[in-house]
């Protein structure tokens, strides 16, 4: 536990001394807080932000992997020493459409609370349901409620096209979920992954226009050592299926090496890669795109600075991965 | 100055008491300041919040008038000594339909600093539309401005009938602009006024939805001596009108001896307001409308408790009020 990359401070490090010396347990040193209530989460963030203590937010779904890890660590590095890190665990019902994996989505809480342990998370928050969204039903059968969930954050442009497209109600959950989680969690700083880029560019703008009192970090993808990014979905992958889920790693490389030297357009270089992806026979494209990195908008030509994505399905299981090029 | 009436502590009395002795101006101790950009706000809330000082927050489209100021004492008993309150004044373009009168909205920043002085408010800011929606524009036009406003906020339930379905993007103006005003000024307790029923309805259910740290306090409506409610939209009415317009208040004041003793159906009660308003013939009913004051469900039989509220057009202006039966 105590080889995890933590960035010590000399304070912590002379504590740490201390502690060893005196054979305090260094679960004390590190002790991690389990939070569920909404109430409890916000009183806490508010003590803290009245002892002027900087608060690093990591909003997760859970079923942690290396990646997750990594967001982690680059928000304890962005709050430094005397900040606190809270990790939120919550697998948000309101961005799974109703055909989609919300019921089979992996769950290991035991497994992430001690991920989390060893890379030093001050606050674990794991909320219900129940609680997130107050009786959230049928807008129709909810009439009459009067404690219903009803109000929703929606960006309206960068969110339309590739996962707002192929998943038309998903951002809406998400940008909702983060500013509830925002106005309960009062980081300094949260932090995102860049394996999802539309999400993180939704974010950016959400908090841009909404004007939330924070920073967002965008951290690098973390990848397995053949080169496919990290993700909870990765567990639905057969033997097979995760073999040759790394043609989507393959392909961001085959489009990268296109552009080296020259811009190509996007339509021969959509077929090109089209054509690529047959190599993974079990793989079904759902889109690919290439895009500027901060309208998100398509490009006729691409060249190097252009952003591409893609998302390809491996039986239900739908991947996603992007680059510059 | 002195003689408006502030809630003034022990402490506060003797600073003055020491102030007057010692000659130092009144305008020294009452200094308020005038923001304009967000940043600057930002930094000030940011400022307190560090410091633990308590935030009262008074959002208004300016054209103030004693239903304001009242709001604005509230918020000073809510913050107590030591604490701030802001009065923000913006004309919310978001909040008006392109047919509404959005252009000739009545503005005189001049008087309101004077009443808000006079009160003593610690900060008005008056923020500008290029800072609040930067480029916000046709939503086709703005495709590749990457800079451009482009998430909302929506309550989906609460604000489908009245004044939502008079004015169908009303609302969504509503959340948005006062979801950005907190995450700037960052309120402990943020005031609204009774007079806007429905609106403040909104705001509550969008404050708890989204977890905003922060409590909403409403404030009875203001009333003229005849007992219209106070408005910054009176002042459109020419003096026929003006006298006609207490027509609103005597309707409540009619339904509720109605339903002194017995309760009433909603149909019958409507049928006999329409009547008892052309006593009004300058008047066009736009809506009556009996509902549950938490849910705002139409109910049908009208009862002790039920919630009324009324929408009147005078030439363009459209008056409203409401009234606890």
């Amino acid at each position: 536990m105590l080889g995890a990359p933590i960035a010590c401070s000399a304070r912590t490090l002379s504590l740490l001394t201390i502690a060893l010396k005196s054979r305090w347990s260094c679960a004390i040193l590190f002790r991690m807080q389990i939070v569920s209530s909404i109430a409890a989460m916000s009183r806490l963030a508010k003590k803290w932000q009245r002892a002027g203590t900087k608060i690093g937010f990591v909003p997760t779904m859970g079923y942690l992997h290396a990646g997750h890890m990594s967001l982690v660590r680059e928000a304890r590095k962005r709050v430094c020493q005397g900040g606190k890190v809270v990790v939120s665990i919550y697998v948000n019902p309101t961005q799974f459409s109703p055909t989609e994996d919300l019921s089979k989505y992996p769950r290991d809480l035991k497994r992430d609370l001690k991920l989390c342990r060893a890379e030093g998370a001050d606050v674990i928050f794991t909320p219900t349901d129940a609680e997130i969204y107050p009786n959230r039903q049928n807008q129709k059968s909810e009439i009459g409620n009067r404690k219903s969930f009803s109000t929703y954050v929606v960006e309206e442009k960068l969110s339309q096209s590739m996962e707002g497209a192929s998943r038309p109600t998903h951002f809406r959950g998400v940008t909702t979920v983060v500013a509830k989680l925002f106005n309960i969690v009062l980081p300094d700083v949260a932090v995102f992954g860049q394996k999802d880029f539309q999400q993180a560019a939704v974010i950016q703008r959400m908090v841009a226009d909404l004007n939330f009192p924070l920073k967002i970090i965008i951290a690098p993808t973390t990848r397995e050592r053949d080169g496919l990014a990290m993700s909870s979905r990765n567990k639905y992958l057969d033997a097979e299926q995760r073999a040759q889920a790394v043609i989507l790693f393959h392909a961001l490389q085959a489009a990268k090496a296109a552009v080296k030297t020259k811009s190509v357009s996007a339509s021969r270089l959509k077929a090109d890669l089209k054509e690529f992806l047959t190599a993974a026979p079990l793989g079904r494209l759902d889109y690919v795109e290439f895009f500027d990195p901060e309208t998100l908008e398509p490009v006729a030509q691409v060249g190097q600075g252009t952003q591409m994505a893609l998302a390809v399905f491996f039986g239900k299981t739908r991947l996603i991965d992007n680059a510059r090029l």
